[in-house]
């Protein structure tokens, strides 16, 4: 069986999470799958392996269970992006738009150095929202995003466009689309 | 510079955070540092590595920090323990005290096999009660738990106490403590 094969085994519908008439893709079964949770890892980072990357960000709370141990195999510090209130020290904020209303995401002041090259990691590209929103916090504090990189890639709502859109120039990378 | 010095150098004090009078213990500068968060998931493992380890178990959110790369530096699964309402699929819960009033973790029923042997990783030992109640999810699924393992340990809360009357010879190991 290809990576691939495996990882799709290991992604189950769930009908109506959270909410009525959602198909939310669960990736529990491939996360607690020792090889395929390690060669997802493996797979996330496989582009950035030659450019220094300084900094994954992870995003609350499943993105944290990829982008962890991502800046884990790249030698990288960790930087998580919070929902409000959970972060200690002073913070930057972005909101950024669901179908009803906004939310907003905050990173601490001090979690980058101008210039630190900063790979983006997430469980799943959506609409593309909190990944744009993490990469404008990312800027705010003068550092460079090198990448977005992903688990699984709902095509049909056109995160990728809006990355592009809002990020000209930044490579997206997806191990899996549907 | 020791392993140990550098994490404390990087461990922060913030004062009357989340609520007043409380002292948090903000590892957010160690998470950012390479070598800091690189040598803490090592070490978090160091004990574990010549035993098999099936899953990690890591408690939700900042424990997925540390948990997540520690089950791929061990080519373990990885196991989310989550706050209610999170998990798409059917789950386990078990509830554990606070100081007021009482919260509730829950795991998927199907996360673990009978026999399978998993680590239980968080960032912080406090009074022990999340890590007792992880380690009883577990057990509820026929699982076995070989360890405890976390970055700091606030000593005067007295958690290591906690674990050992809750499941007596189960070791517990932390990187530093307070």
């Amino acid at each position: 069986m290809s990576d691939e094969q495996l990882w799709r085994s290991r992604i189950v519908d769930v009908l109506d999470f959270p909410s009525e008439g959602v198909v939310f893709k669960d990736i529990s079964p491939l996360l607690a799958h020792h090889d395929a949770f390690s060669a997802a890892v493996d797979a996330v980072v496989a582009h950035h392996l030659e450019a220094a990357v300084d900094k994954v960000v992870g995003i609350e709370a499943r993105g944290f269970i990829v982008a962890a141990p991502a800046a884990y195999r790249l030698g990288a510090g960790f930087v998580p992006v919070r929902k409000p209130g959970k972060l200690p020290g002073p913070t930057h904020e972005e909101a950024y738009s669901l179908e009803y209303g906004a939310n907003v995401l905050q990173v601490h002041r001090d979690a980058f150095s101008p210039g630190e090259r900063v790979l983006i990691v997430d469980d799943v590209l959506a609409t593309g929202g909190t990944a744009a929103a993490a990469a404008r916090l990312v800027f705010t504090a003068g550092a460079e995003v090198v990448g977005f990189s992903v688990l699984l890639e709902l095509g049909f709502l056109a995160g990728r466009a809006a990355l592009a859109a809002q990020h000209p120039g930044v490579p997206v990378h997806a191990l899996l689309e549907y």
